[in-house]
């Protein structure tokens, strides 16, 4: 429950946990400098060009990239677990409804959450490493249905059922719009969502592994990396790229509105990373989608990107700053006809299967995780003073 | 989002962060060879001797026990916060239905989440530690008509109405068994939770934590705890050591069924401390409280205890065993009328005033909480085979 501090010597560690190692995966790495990142032995950016979401899921919960057989097996076992079991159906409207004051996300937990109990979820300790698969599996497969549900109920319309025949970026575009996405577009944002499924350790996915070592089940780590991911201080929300293409507005004010943010040294959102030195391979990926779309809000963001880095280079000269994936994932989302307020929450529906890695990892190496804390209060002595 | 090991020196830490210091709290601690734990500045023990349960949450979550006047309007204002908005009512059946497989923790978990989505809960960083505190007090009021709602619905009764008139732990009582409970009932399981609130650092109040630092809402942070607090190596499950009772069965059966589970090295559920040399301090208290009731079950169970002790220094020389704080818990709750699966549900009552401390506490200090994991898979270098 606790530490006694007289049996374990204390260890400062830098605020924060900044690179204290808590644990070691073999799920895959971010090499900052090198512009590099990768899941298990591949990189990244080359699964995004040249795979299926559900072949990259398989490989990062299985461990490998599976043949055409298999990937039309886990295919199938994945699409067939979209449907929603009918306890939660049945509170989707009310989940809906609480939502419009708090958010997707705040709707996302409550549903998965639910959705957990519902499938009947058992402690991560008490079930095979199997059973824990399969368990990520159905939690990750009814993530797009839960946001698209949750998302139309909150506009007054009825959900649509998901569809077995889509692969899992095309299936969930299908639900929120209600339309049948052409394949340009189904593929675009399979690859945004496959480029964002892991990247590195971060707070939401620190989350799920806390939980996850207390040996709860596979649903209370994933409603908790929903809540981290939910905060301000997390990253990750690629609508305020966007709000910054709104701002400049037309291409005569994209060098006066840099000018301005850049002296008053303000933030330009969609720029700056706290890894990448170089370039964010995510986004260069991402204009190159972008730019095969093209169009006049391509050709603007394109021109945004490069006047930003033109201006930085003659204001702060050295400080090298490119844009980040939240640039031309929100580009590319907008292009796609996801709307803003879905950007985050298909951002979600990805990382949901890098969580699910970490769960299993972490669940295999049964030690909880629980650090200390040190009191820094009044030492008690007083006797409690009698109530009123 | 990740960590560029070329900036950060990695600092390898314990397996599981054990003896890592995360944060400086003014909360409370734990000592363990002393047996003695505290909130604030005061004995925790001596709080629940003295104090109601608004008076020591008043002092968790504004630093100072009420005088009179601030006792009686914070009891107030947490009364009132007890009903349930509508939509978290409307959605109960469906929470408590799918609650049959998963328990009722799953059930507060979605629940709380709910909840504070239909609050309209806003993420920590954007609003004033005063209105961070209302929420926290707007969750934990209503957790326990959460639980007693979810309870009853699962058995097919109709909720039961929250009273404004009854102090916390009698209307948890009341709701749960649908009459009003007699003071020594209503003050033993008061006494139980106030000692029950805070308990060092633990990996519940560490994932509330972790959430609150990226900034997530309170029901956020909570919902991550309620999620660990389910997990089974996070400890805490009084109804186990209810469970040793009734294996023993009668008085005569005591001595060869301790006998025979200490010579095969056995652990009795409701004996031994990860972090007291001494007794638990609650459970001298718990054990008085019991003594206070009176009845066969009691005297059972304090011959348990002092035949578990004698065996044991009998047997196991030098090694000292006591009660811990489940098995005089477990004897209080069941003579208080709670059903054995409400006694988890109970601890989360109470320590959710716990979590909220550390969640408020965490979020005056805007830091977000991440440690690194060190990749030790293959190194990529492997193109990506081409799919099927």
């Amino acid at each position: 429950m606790a530490i006694d501090r007289t049996a374990t010597p204390l260890i400062d560690a830098p605020r924060g946990l900044a690179g204290v190692v808590v644990a070691e995966t073999e799920i895959g790495d971010v090499r900052g400098r090198e512009g590099f990142y990768h899941y298990r032995q591949y990189s990244a950016v080359d699964l995004a060009r040249t795979r299926s979401f559900e072949d990259v899921w398989h490989l990062l919960v299985h461990g490998t990239l599976p043949d055409a057989r298999r990937a039309a097996a886990f295919a199938a076992e994945t699409a067939a677990l979209r449907r929603l079991p009918e306890e939660v159906r049945e509170a989707l409207p009310a989940i809906a409804g609480a939502g419009r004051l708090s958010g997707p996300l705040a709707g996302l937990r409550t549903a998965l959450s639910l959705l957990g109990a519902a499938r009947g979820f058992r402690p991560v300790y008490d079930i095979d490493a199997g059973r824990r698969r399969v368990d990520t599996v159905a939690a990750c497969a009814a993530v797009p249905t839960l946001l698209a549900a949750l998302y139309r109920l909150g506009r007054g319309l009825e959900p649509v059922e998901p569809r077995e025949d889509l692969p899992y970026a095309a299936n969930y575009l299908y639900m929120v719009t209600g339309s049948e996405p052409d394949p340009q577009r189904a593929r675009a944002v399979e690859q945004y969502m496959i480029s964002t499924i892991d990247h590195g350790f971060n707070a939401s996915t620190f989350t799920a592994r806390v939980i996850a070592s207390t040996g709860a089940d596979v649903t209370a780590c994933l409603t908790g990396a929903v809540g981290a991911l939910s905060g301000p201080l997390h990253g990750g929300a690629p609508s305020r790229a966007l709000d910054t293409l709104d701002a400049i507005g037309t291409p005569d004010r994209i060098d006066p509105w840099i000018r301005e943010r850049v002296l008053a040294g303000d933030r330009i959102m969609g720029f700056g990373h706290a890894v990448y030195r170089t370039e964010d391979p995510r986004s260069r990926m991402l204009r190159e989608i972008a730019l095969g779309f093209g169009g006049p809000r391509v050709h603007f963001a394109v021109e945004v990107e490069r006047r930003v880095e033109a201006i930085l280079a003659e204001l702060k000269p050295g400080r090298e700053l490119h844009t980040n994936v939240e640039f031309y994932a929100g580009v590319v989302m907008e292009l796609c006809g996801l709307p803003r307020e879905m950007f985050t929450p298909t951002f979600a529906a990805a990382r949901v299967v890098g969580w699910s890695a970490n769960i299993l990892e972490q669940a295999a190496d049964p030690k909880i995780i629980r650090p200390v804390a040190r009191y820094v209060g009044p030492q008690p002595q007083a006797a409690v003073p009698s109530a009123g």
